[in-house]
C-alpha cells in the first residue's frame, strides 16, 4: 500500500453483537474513525442473522477499506455449542475480510489489556478509559465496540512502536 | 419461484474439505446436476481457507441459483475447537447461501440415512450405493461429495412425496 497512513479494523465477531472499531494511523498519531456494533434483529433465526453480520462485514471493509483487519484471538472453553456458534460469526467476518484483500491478523484479549493498560487483567472500564483519553473521546461505547477499538488501537500503537526500532 | 422443477444444493461444510451435490426435480424424477468438492490448498492458513470456501460457495450459487440449499445438521460432540473450527466453515457457506436467497434447510445425518436407505446407521457405501442406482450414476464420488448430494437428493424425495400428499 502506498498511503502515508494504515487504517486498521478491530472486530470483536459474535453471533448476537459483532463490534467493530476504526483506527487510522501514520506511524505516530492514532486518529479515531468509527466505532459500534453490528447487531442482526434478535428474532431472527441465527442463519439469517450470520448472514447480516457478513453483508454489514463487506460494507464496512467496502467503506473503510482496512490495511489490517484485527480480531479477537479465542481459547476456547469447554462448551462446544457457544464454540459453534461463534465460529460461524467469526468465519462470516473473515472471510471476507480475507477476500477484500485486507490482513487479518488476531490477538488475545490479555495481551491488548497488557498493552493498553500494562495490566493483563485490566476491565473493559480501564481498557475503555485509556483508549477515550489517548483519542480524545467523549462519547461511551457499547462494550462489543469498545473491545474492537481496543484491537485496532492496540494494533496501531504496536506498529508505531516498531516503525521507530524500539523495544516491545 | 415460477420454475417448474426446484434445484436444491446439498452442502456438507468442514474447512479442509466442503462437499457439493445438486440435483434437480420436477416432483417426480430427480436429477443429477453436479457434485464434488472445496478443497482449499492444506497449506494455506485456516483464514485463507475459509475465505475460498466462501468463494467457491458463492460462485457455485451463482452458477445453480438453487431454490433451497441443504447443510447437514451437526450434533456437537465435546470438542469445542473442532465445533469452532467447522462453525467458521459454515458460518461461510451459510451466509453466502441466505445472501442468494436460497431457502436454508437443515437434516441430520441419521434422518437423511433414514430417509435413502431405511436404515438411520447405514454406512457411507450403502448411501452411495442407493444413490447412484437412484440416479443412474456410475462413477465414484469422494465421501464428502456423496453426503452432501445424499443430503439434496433425500431433499428432494421429500419434497415429492410432499406434493403428492403421501404420509412420511
Amino acid at each position: 500500500m502506498a498511503r502515508p497512513f494504515k487504517i486498521i479494523l478491530g472486530i470483536d465477531p459474535g453471533s448476537q453483537f459483532t463490534g467493530f472499531g476504526a483506527v487510522k494511523s501514520d506511524g505516530d498519531q492514532v486518529e479515531l474513525l468509527s466505532y459500534g456494533v453490528i447487531a442482526p434483529p434478535s428474532n431472527l433465526p441465527f442463519n439469517e442473522r450470520i448472514a447480516i453480520i457478513a453483508e454489514e462485514m463487506e460494507a464496512l471493509l467496502e467503506k473503510l477499506r482496512p490495511d489490517v483487519t484485527v480480531v479477537e484471538k479465542i481459547f476456547l472453553g469447554k462448551n462446544a455449542d457457544s464454540a459453534f456458534k461463534l465460529g460461524h460469526a467469526r468465519g462470516a467476518v473473515i472471510a471476507a475480510a480475507v477476500r477484500a484483500e485486507s490482513e487479518v491478523v488476531e490477538y488475545a484479549t490479555r495481551i491488548v489489556k497488557k498493552g493498553i493498560t500494562g495490566n493483563g487483567n485490566a476491565t473493559k472500564e480501564q481498557v475503555q478509559l485509556v483508549l477515550f483519553a489517548a483519542m480524545n473521546l467523549k462519547a461511551k461505547a457499547q462494550a462489543d465496540a469498545s473491545d474492537a477499538l481496543a484491537l485496532a488501537f492496540y494494533h496501531a500503537r504496536n506498529l508505531e512502536v516498531r516503525a521507530k526500532g524500539m523495544e516491545l
